[in-house]
């Protein structure tokens, strides 16, 4: 059977969302599908890349233009070269961003991540920001060593003691790091440690820091914000794999490209 | 002569800046000034230390309650612990941040940022939002280890190539590495490099790897906020010495909460 992009998109989000960044960015949705790529970040690379294997619809989670709202004007160099390498590919590139999180029960970019860190069996609840998981006791270094060893990374950065003990854990992937989401998961969920992507430094971190100098021992692991969404979006692959079992589909990794030194 | 914290706050600034956080935001400006303390972030422990070396008036940059708007009503436990310990002490707080940004000449934080660095002889323009500088060319790896050993750090996050050669380098304090700030500095202002505080992981890091994929050597260090702030907060305890000869001034550091592992 052929599918054509426009009968994929619509399998993959149910309820319109308003005002969404999940739209088609480039490409005819009438065309017939050939191979799909997924990814979290459609880089100039992976863009490349997938024209080159034949792919003519990428799925995506971040914006093409370097900001979240991505139907804006596209003013910089960097963004036309990249905007002429997609139009005359004629790849169509949809972004899955809003419903994947929001639509998606539970989160479907959660849900990728709990899977690849092997805690989807100790969930105790998926809230609307976070979900709240219950470990066996271990210590913020071991939980730390854990989390990079399954994800594969080679540093995180945290926050807190190292000897604390951790067993109630909030995860909240990608921008959720900020005060206003990770500080109600201590104040309201009563966890040890929140698990983030990124977030502003003066808000969660400080928080924490505050609160271990008042007695109160808890922690945060900040994983990044490509390390904590990119896994939902190889879980993604597979779902789709799974419901279009006649389309090739591939997943794209993208390495972080902010280093230590 | 004796100053009364009215006195020496008013002395801060000139003009009001509309719907400012540069407010007092504890104590009576009425009272009669015994010791200044001055900091970057008014921690739980800073706020301690200041009372227990009897400073009456504490000058900070960021907000008190893990929240850029720090007028807004304290909800954390966390935070009501820390609103006791002041009020019991009657210590004053006053926030300097959008003055010593927008109002000093030029922003008093990059300023002491650059003396901190051994740049100030190599400022080319001083604009709104960054600080265009040039120096002699070096690898990106050099700059990094220059500007670790300057501010005694032990990591920097960075994007690009350790390789590349930098000359021109727009410096962005704080929260001014999004890309509406920092991608500017490349576009329009042609620098090799950006040094910035903090900013959302997927817009400027994306674009310097997607420039440097279509071939241009571009890169970024990433400080973190305090660490891109501090120096301008110390250099303020100097220029306070300097104008209040007879009030005692001192400047209390605070160690990053965000570690590595």
């Amino acid at each position: 059977m052929e599918w054509t992009i426009r009968q994929v998109v619509n399998e993959l989000t149910s309820n319109p969302i308003e005002n969404t960044v999940d739209t088609l960015k480039f490409g005819d949705e009438n065309n017939k599908i050939k191979k799909i790529a997924i990814c979290f970040m459609p880089t100039y690379e992976v863009i490349k890349q997938a024209i080159k294997q034949g792919v003519n619809l990428l799925i995506c989670h971040e914006g093409v233009f370097f900001q979240h709202d991505d139907d804006q004007v596209v003013e910089s160099e960097v963004g036309q070269k990249k905007w002429k390498l997609i139009q005359s590919s004629g790849i169509a590139i949809y972004r899955l961003h809003d419903a994947i999180h929001h639509e998606y029960q539970p989160d479907g970019i959660m849900e990728g991540l709990l899977h690849h860190l092997d805690w989807m069996d100790d969930v105790e609840e998926h809230k609307e920001i976070a979900t709240i998981i219950q470990i066996p006791k271990r210590k913020l270094s071991d939980v730390i060593d854990y989390v990079k060893h399954k994800l594969n990374l080679s540093t995180v950065r945290y926050v807190g003691d190292l000897s604390m003990n951790c067993s109630r854990i909030a995860m909240l992937v990608g921008y959720r790091g900020g005060g206003l989401t990770a500080i109600p998961a201590f104040e309201v969920d009563q966890v040890d440690l929140v698990i983030y992507g990124e977030g502003p430094e003066w808000e969660t971190p400080e928080y924490i820091r505050d609160a271990n100098n008042q007695g109160n021992r808890i922690g945060a692991i900040i994983l990044g914000h490509l390390e904590s969404e990119e896994s939902g979006m190889r879980y993604l692959a597979k779902r789709i794999e799974k419901r279009f079992p006649t389309i090739p589909v591939e997943f794209i990794a993208t390495e972080q490209c902010i280093k230590w030194k």
